[in-house]
C-alpha cells in the first residue's frame, strides 16, 4: 500500500510543491492527492501523473472533506489561511498530521492538547516568511549559543521582489504573491520593536518614510520598511533580553517614498467603500482626495498637494500607472479606495508570462561571546524561473513538501502544534534546501549594534 | 400637585439647566428632582432650593432608577450617551417623556414606535452641535424653501474654544468640554463631503492639513477642519440634491497644523496600550516615536522628523508643553498614546476658576432662486462667564430645559423618536435663548459656490 499525501488547495504556491512529491512518488511509495473546488487548472503533468488523483472537493462539504482526510496519511492544507481550521479539526478527528505554511491561529494552537495526545506532528509556518525564516535563524541562533554566546540583536528582513532581468518598471516591483497583501500593507495596528533597549512605534502613514537600507553583495541596494509584529519573536526566538529586536520589509530603493504618496493620500484605505466607483475614471478616483477647484487640474493640485517638483522621479511614478487617465475606468462596484487602487497597480505590476521574481532575505544577528561583541549577517536570493516556477512558490513549497515527507518517515516525530524552530526540523530541511540552490551566505562583520548611519530619514 | 422634571446626571453641562428650571420652579410649578452617583458636588443654591432635591441614585439599580422615574412627568438625561437607553426604555414603561442632548442611536431609534403609540416625546440632540445647529439651519432652510428657494450648498461650522480675554497660551486652546473628544478627534474613519457635487476623501493623517479659514465679524480669522459625518445631514436636512455638503470643526488660526504635529508623530492612537507608561517621562514618551540615535537629541530628532525651522513657532507650542522635560512623569499605568498626550495637555490646557470660554457657530446656506444664486451666511458667538457658567454649559443646557418646559406644557406635542428640526420645537426654543444673548446675525453675501481661494492648503 503507497502512502497518502493529501493537499488541500491549489494555488499560485503549489508548482514546486506537487513537482517535488510526485518526483519522489516512486522511491517514497507515495500516492498524491489534489483536492480543490476547480482542479481543471492543474497541468496536465500534474493531472495524468500515475502517482497522482485529482478531485474537485467544496471545502464546505462536510461529509466529502472528512471523507478524503480520513483516507489520508497526512494532509497538506494550501488554502487561505481562514479555512485551516476545518482541515485541521478533521485531521484530529482521523488521527492525521496536519502541515500549512500559514501562521499560527488561535483556533489551530487550541488544537494542541489534542494533537499531543494522539501523538500527532500540527506543523505550522513552514514555508518562505513564515517559514524558511525562522529555520535559519533558528540555525544560526542556537549555534551561536552552543558555543556560550548571548544574543543581543536580532533583525530580520524579507522581500518578494521582481528579478533584475525582468525589472522593467519606475518602481522596480512586480506583484509576485497575493497583491492586496501588498496594498493593505503595514495597516490594522502602529509597527512596534525594540532599537537598543528602547521601545520605538510608527503609526501607518510614517511608515514608508522611516526606511532604512541594506547592501545583498551582488545585487545591489535596497530598502526596508518595519513589519507590524516584530516583538513577537522574542517568545518564538527565546530573544526575551535582546536589545534591538526588529522585523521588516524589503524592496528596492525608493519604492517606500513613491508608496507612501498612495498612503498619504488615502487611497490604501480598505475602511469604507466608495459608492459609485464603477464606472468612475482612474482620473475622477484620484480627485477624490483631492480639494476642490473650479480651475485648477487634478495634475497640479496632485503636485502641490504632495509637493512634488516638476522633475521627481515620483511624478514619472505616477505617470507610468495611467493615473491621470480619464478613459481608464474602475470595473469595480461599490469598491474600497484599496481595491480600486489594487486594480490600477494590477495593469502594470502583473508578471508577464517570461518574468521572473525573486525572494531576497536577510537576517542580522548581534551577540556576546567571551566578553566581545560579535556580528554575523546572512542572507539568501533566489531567482524565479517564470511566473509559474517563481521563486516564491519555489520557496513556500518546498518547505512544506519536505517536512511533509520527514514526517511521513518519522524523522519529525515531535507532537503538537508547532512551527519549524527545532533542530530536527531546520536542519534536514535546510540541508535538502541547499541540494534545491535555497542557501544562505553567511558573513562575519563587526558589531556596530543598530546602526545609525543606515537611518534613510 | 407640581409638575416633576426628573434630572438623571449632573456634569459640566448642567449649571445654566438647573438654575433655569429652578428659576422657572414657581411660575410653571415644577418641582425637580437631580440624581446623580455623587450628588455631593451640587453647589448649595441648588441643594437646598425649596422646589429640588437631590437624591443619590446608581443608574445601574434597576429597582431604584425605575421607581424615580415612575413618580417624575418626564425624564432628561445628562448621562454619558451610552447609558442613556436604560433611562429611555424605563420612560416607555412608565411612559414618560425624554430629553437628551445626545446623537439619537441605534438603540434609542428603535424605541420610535413604541413612544408614537403612547404619545410620548422623545427629544434627542437638543443642546448645542448637535442642538442649536440643527434648529438655526433649519430655521433658515425653512425659510429659504417658504419663498420657493432650493438648497443648492450647506457648510456649517462649530468650535468650543477659549474666549479672547482668557486666551493665553500659543495653542490660542484650552478644554472646554471632554477633552477626550478633543484628543481623539477625526478618528475611526474617514472625513466624507461633497464639493460643487464632487465627492471628497480625507484620511485620518491629513486631516489637519486641509483647512479653510473663515471670518467672523469682531472675532477675526479661525479655521475650520472637517467633522467625519457630512453626508449623514443630507437625509436629516432634507438636502439630497445639494452640491457642496460640509461640517466642520472651529480652531483659532494655526491649531490645527500645531495639532498636526501629535497626528503624525503617532501621538493620538487610542488603540494600542505602552505597558511601561507609568513613571516615563515626557521626554520619553516623545522618544517612542522618533528613530533611534546614540548621539542625536530628541529635540534634534523631532525638528528633523517634523522638519521644524528653528524659528517656527510650532516649535515654541510644543516647548509651551514641557514635551521634552525628562523630570515630569507620566503617572497613568499601560495607558494609551492618546491618554497620555490627554494627561501632558491637561497640564496646560484647563480652564482657570475665572477663565471664559466661548462658542463659535457659522452656518453658510446657498440657494436657487427666481433663477438666481444666493448665499446667507450666518453666525453665533457665546461667551461664558467663568469655570463654571460656561458658554459650553449654557448652549447644550438651555436648550434641554426649554425643551423640557415645552414639551410639559403641551407646546411641543408631536410624539416619538426625534432630533429639533421642526417649526414647533425650534421656532420657540430659538425666540427664548435670543433673550439669553445667544442669537445669529445672518448676513446676505454673494453666492461663490465652493470658495477656492479659501482653501489653506
Amino acid at each position: 500500500m503507497r502512502r497518502k499525501i493529501l493537499v488541500v488547495g491549489t494555488g499560485k504556491s503549489t508548482s514546486y510543491l506537487l513537482d517535488y512529491l510526485l518526483q519522489k512518488a516512486e522511491e517514497e511509495n507515495i500516492q498524491l492527492t489534489i483536492c480543490d473546488l476547480n482542479t481543471d487548472i492543474l497541468p496536465d503533468k500534474i493531472k495524468l501523473h500515475p502517482a497522482c488523483t485529482a478531485l474537485k472537493l467544496d471545502i464546505f462539504n462536510d461529509v466529502a472533506r472528512s471523507k478524503v482526510i480520513k483516507e489520508s496519511d497526512i494532509v497538506i492544507s494550501m488554502l487561505p489561511a481562514h479555512f485551516h481550521i476545518k482541515v485541521a479539526v478533521d485531521c484530529i478527528q482521523h488521527g492525521k498530521h496536519f502541515v500549512t505554511a500559514s501562521y499560527i491561529s488561535d483556533e489551530i494552537m487550541a488544537l494542541d492538547q489534542q494533537a499531543k495526545e494522539k501523538g500527532l506532528v500540527f506543523m505550522n509556518e513552514i514555508g518562505l516568511d513564515p517559514g524558511i525564516d525562522h529555520m535559519s535563524a533558528m540555525q544560526v541562533i542556537d549555534n551561536i549559543r552552543n558555543q556560550g554566546g548571548k544574543m543581543i540583536l536580532f533583525e530580520s528582513f524579507t522581500g518578494g521582489l521582481v528579478a533584475p532581468e525582468s525589472d522593467n518598471n519606475l518602481w522596480n516591483y512586480k506583484f509576485t504573491w497575493n497583491p492586496r497583501n501588498v496594498v493593505v500593507a503595514g495597516q490594522g495596528g502602529v509597527a512596534k520593536f525594540i532599537q537598543e533597549g528602547t521601545y520605538k512605534y510608527i503609526p501607518y502613514h510614517k511608515l514608508f518614510r522611516r526606511t532604512e537600507f541594506l547592501d545583498v553583495e551582488g545585487y545591489g541596494k535596497f530598502e526596508v520598511y518595519a513589519n507590524r509584529d516584530s516583538l513577537k519573536y522574542r517568545e518564538v526566538y527565546g530573544l526575551q533580553n535582546v536589545l534591538t529586536l526588529y522585523r521588516g520589509t524589503m524592496r528596492r530603493v525608493g519604492f517606500s517614498k513613491a508608496w507612501n504618496m498612495f498612503v498619504q493620500l488615502g487611497m490604501t484605505d480598505d475602511s469604507y467603500t466608495i459608492e459609485n466607483s464603477e464606472g468612475m475614471s482612474y482620473r475622477q478616483f484620484v480627485n477624490l482626495f483631492l480639494p476642490y477647484s473650479p480651475t485648477n487640474t487634478v495634475e497640479l493640485k496632485m503636485r502641490h498637494y504632495l509637493k512634488i517638483d516638476q522633475d521627481d522621479i515620483m511624478w514619472e511614478k505616477l505617470m507610468e500607472l495611467h493615473l491621470f487617465d480619464s478613459k481608464r475606468k474602475i470595473e469595480l462596484k461599490n469598491a474600497t479606495p484599496a481595491q480600486i487602487l489594487q486594480r490600477i497597480l494590477e495593469d502594470s505590476w502583473t508578471l508577464a508570462e517570461t518574468d521572473k521574481d525573486m525572494i531576497v532575505m536577510y537576517h542580522k544577528f548581534g551577540y556576546e561571546l567571551n566578553g566581545k561583541k560579535e556580528q554575523i549577517d546572512s542572507n539568501m536570493v533566489v531567482t524565479g524561473e517564470d511566473r509559474t516556477y517563481t521563486a516564491m512558490a519555489k520557496t513556500v513549497g518546498l518547505p512544506v513538501a519536505m517536512a511533509t515527507l520527514l514526517i511521513l518517515n518519522k524523522q519529525i516525530t515531535n507532537p503538537g502544534v508547532q512551527l519549524p524552530i527545532r533542530r530536527e526540523v531546520y536542519e534536514p530541511i535546510l540541508k535538502e534546501l541547499k541540494s534545491f540552490g535555497i542557501h544562505f551566505k553567511e558573513y562575519k562583520v563587526p558589531y556596530l549594534g543598530y546602526n545609525p548611519d543606515s537611518v534613510a530619514s
